[in-house]
């Protein structure tokens, strides 16, 4: 067989050969929307690479970007990778002396950053050494000095201006990458400690695709109208940027403005079938369809994948009276990220409505190549639905390390499974559920008890708006727990 | 990230995990079905690979198969690979030395082959050596002899009885396999010279499998109840055995009984949703759909995968009236097979009937990382749905080489491509139209004239019933085709 490398110049020589013709729409500052085609957004990333080569880019050099969801973001998550270089997206919403930490820990090169950030920027730009900043103009503000003289003087305030430096680019001279080489990272920031990067090969981003797209993984196909909310600074939008381009979908980029009216004018006017996102702005879209059940005709079986934290089933069951289906999962920075999904199989037919939902509500099954398990004290757990142990996972698309980091091998088993410090069980048919944090279990008279089943269940309560369980020292049990109500008003 | 190898003992552990109750239906000889689970083929899939290493496979060895398609042969291509050899699946329609020269030629140590062959193995037997033949009790008349003995004397005629040798095996031990290495292997038979063995990777059929089961490819999902008409003693029956058990979906195998009739029975009875085979097989049961047009009542949306031949449109016309949707696809033995399918994308709103029937009846698009060129004399035609040129093809499962030839390097390109030897266009979609096979083109007065098109017209015509289009030499023109007809009775 050919040695024909998993690696994404592939992917958008594809896109621009195959889906020409096929839309990519951006939701600017102003509301207004920016179109443009998959021949556009082709021949702009190959110019942004050019550009970047000839501004100086090395293999494996790291060039950061700090930006929303659009077209721009887009062009570079290609760019970036065919031109050899790894993409580092800056998590905007970080404190700013973790986005310093982060460039500098990663030896960021250059940066790519929204005119509409600048001022973001300017708080970190004091800690941080970018060679070059490329400007975006997003908002309309981006500075219009042209990198034309390729000199320091023909640059504004040291930032250059994205739309001139690619309009006079040859295109990307694409390197004969291994599929092992880097193409992204993302740092994650842990509850303790610095943020840790992650880097993603080629080949695990183009396996994550393929698995991604399965039907019963995202389901994900070029007569699909895709929307990621989640941030492309997040994980890389769930990887939604490579697997939607991959298989040919239109392409939905909401940018800055995140509400729910406004995201549900867009699902509407686009006609998008799958969206993506954490369950906060979930419930935010929730909230405007209760309030304005009639405003909005959304597209027939429209899906939203929720992920990044747990969706609680009653979620689920209030977006189905709308007809939207939420298909929830899992997955983490270091899963690149999708670990697992909950679609439902055949066995659908046999179960009642209310273990339907108990299914859906699980974190789901994994994909192809995607390897879980619980592990207690004793060994791997068994697959029944109740024995809860430390999920662990492995796969191509797993990290084996973060990036500079030696201290943190304990992360990793010693027979080579990641230990994502989740507590899961897993049933006979494979689903995952997510029972808590290792660290946020409570020991109580040796038996683990779930702070985060006890808090499902305060919550299920009609009185009750919030609730938190927390572990405080018992004389008798060692631990026990402690739930703080925030009662509904009224 | 994880060095993690893309190899078969991962999908075999996967379906045995995560699809336990997932049935397996196989027709057996005397027409009665023969049902068990994903949870006992992963058992006694791995029972024979153990049955396999004790009698002494070594890693690479060549293992043969004889077989109809059912759960003995689905065991044998999981078993084969993860014990580390190669499958080796003998085409028992080939002439007897054809089939002989082959086993040979792969130097094949052990077959496993089914009891109502036996008659057609007596044929080949002198002129091989096989060091072990293995007996699947399929109609009921394998020799019972055990293998407890491990000597010769334990077995009757030389033949072993497989249900006999796993029922005493100790599971395979799996060894750590790249993926580089080989998994099966199929002889191709050109129309010249000995027939060619192409050896296939791990890494090459599970790559293939994912692109496969892609929702704008096949479409496959564990929701799926598939039924592989397409022998599995040719080319992996499309890579269905390893693509369907990748994702669970229901598998039902024909066994022998392949007439329009027996099928629809089995579709109808086992809900099956997609199948696929060549149109010899479609066009008998599109009589048999005529002459009894309510006698089944089949899934709704049953898709028919044809390949190996180019499916006419009025065939695809045919089905629909039926409800069967035809997906047409091309691929090659060289490619492990799949290289186009002709699903139809968003466009198809904005297409006429006509025009929509006349895509489904191009041979399709191809699946990530599978490239394809069409090349004239003077380089690559322009992708223009007109210019006829060579269909080149690259990507993780095409072939490099063929096995144990090495007279045959001018199949590939200096650049490293396949040459098909068919003569195709390729539309602005990205769509492949296979017009003629490269030797039967009519080259008349310096251009290339298609006895394809020319066929195809004349049998669009009511009075014909066959017609064929060769070249005969002209003094005037170099070439002038020359139509052949039979004429409808009456």
């Amino acid at each position: 067989m050919m040695p024909f490398p998993l690696t994404l110049p592939h992917v958008l020589e594809r896109a621009g050969r195959l889906f020409r013709e096929r839309e990519i729409v951006s939701r600017m500052p102003d509301r207004s929307l920016h179109r443009y085609r998959y021949a556009d957004f082709e021949r702009r990333a190959r110019a942004l690479g050019g550009a970047l080569q000839r501004l100086g880019l090395r293999r494996g050099d790291r060039v950061a970007t700090l930006m929303w969801n659009h077209y721009a973001h887009l062009e570079a998550y290609f760019a970036v990778p065919c031109a050899g270089g790894v993409l580092h997206t800056l998590n905007l919403r970080l404190p700013h002396d973790d986005i310093a930490y982060i460039a500098n820990h990663a030896a960021d090169r250059f940066l790519i950053v929204d005119d509409v950030l600048l001022p973001l920027l300017e708080r970190i730009r004091p800690h941080v050494k970018f060679e070059r900043i490329i400007v975006v103009p997003f908002g309309g503000s981006a500075p219009t000095a042209g990198v034309e003289s390729g000199a320091e003087d023909g640059v504004e305030n040291g930032l250059e201006n994205y739309e001139a430096l690619i309009a006079s680019s040859a295109p990307v001279a694409v390197p004969a990458l291994a599929e092992e080489e880097p193409a992204g990272m993302c740092y994650t920031s842990g509850t303790t400690g610095r943020p840790k990067g992650v880097v993603y090969s080629h080949r695990a981003i183009v396996l994550h695709s393929f698995a991604s797209a399965l039907q019963d993984i995202l389901g994900l196909s070029r007569s699909d109208t895709v929307c990621p909310v989640v941030p492309m600074f997040h994980v890389n939008a769930w990887g939604i940027p490579f697997s939607a381009i991959m298989v040919g979908a239109k392409l939905v980029l909401p940018g800055p403005h995140l509400d729910g009216e406004s995201l549900l004018d867009l699902f509407e006017g686009e006609g998008v079938t799958l969206t993506a996102g954490v369950p906060t702005i979930w419930m935010s879209i929730l909230k405007a369809l209760e309030e304005q059940p009639s405003r909005w005709k959304l597209p027939e079986g429209l899906r939203m994948v929720v992920g990044g934290a747990a969706a609680p089933e009653n979620m689920i069951r209030a977006f189905d009276r709308f007809g939207l289906r939420v298909v929830h999962g899992w997955g983490m920075t270091e899963t690149t990220p999708v670990g697992t999904v909950s679609t439902v199989g055949p066995e659908a037919g046999a179960l009642s409505e209310d273990e339907r939902y108990a299914l859906r509500a699980r974190q789901g099954v994994p994909p192809p190549f995607f390897e879980v398990r619980a592990m207690t004290g004793d060994g791997e757990a068994p697959w029944d639905g109740r024995t809860m142990g430390e999920l662990q996972v492995r796969g191509p698309w797993v990290a084996a390390a973060y990036h500079d980091a030696p201290d943190d091998a304990a992360k990793w088993t010693d027979d080579g499974w990641f230990r994502t410090e989740d507590v899961a069980t897993i049933d006979a048919r494979g689903y995952v559920k997510i029972t808590d944090r290792i660290k946020d279990l409570v020991k109580s008279g040796g038996e683990w008890i779930s702070s985060v089943d006890l808090e499902n269940a305060l919550m299920a309560h009609p009185d009750v708006a919030e609730a938190a369980v927390i572990a405080v020292p018992d004389e008798k049990w060692g631990e026990r727990p402690l739930a703080v109500v925030v009662r509904k008003a009224g």
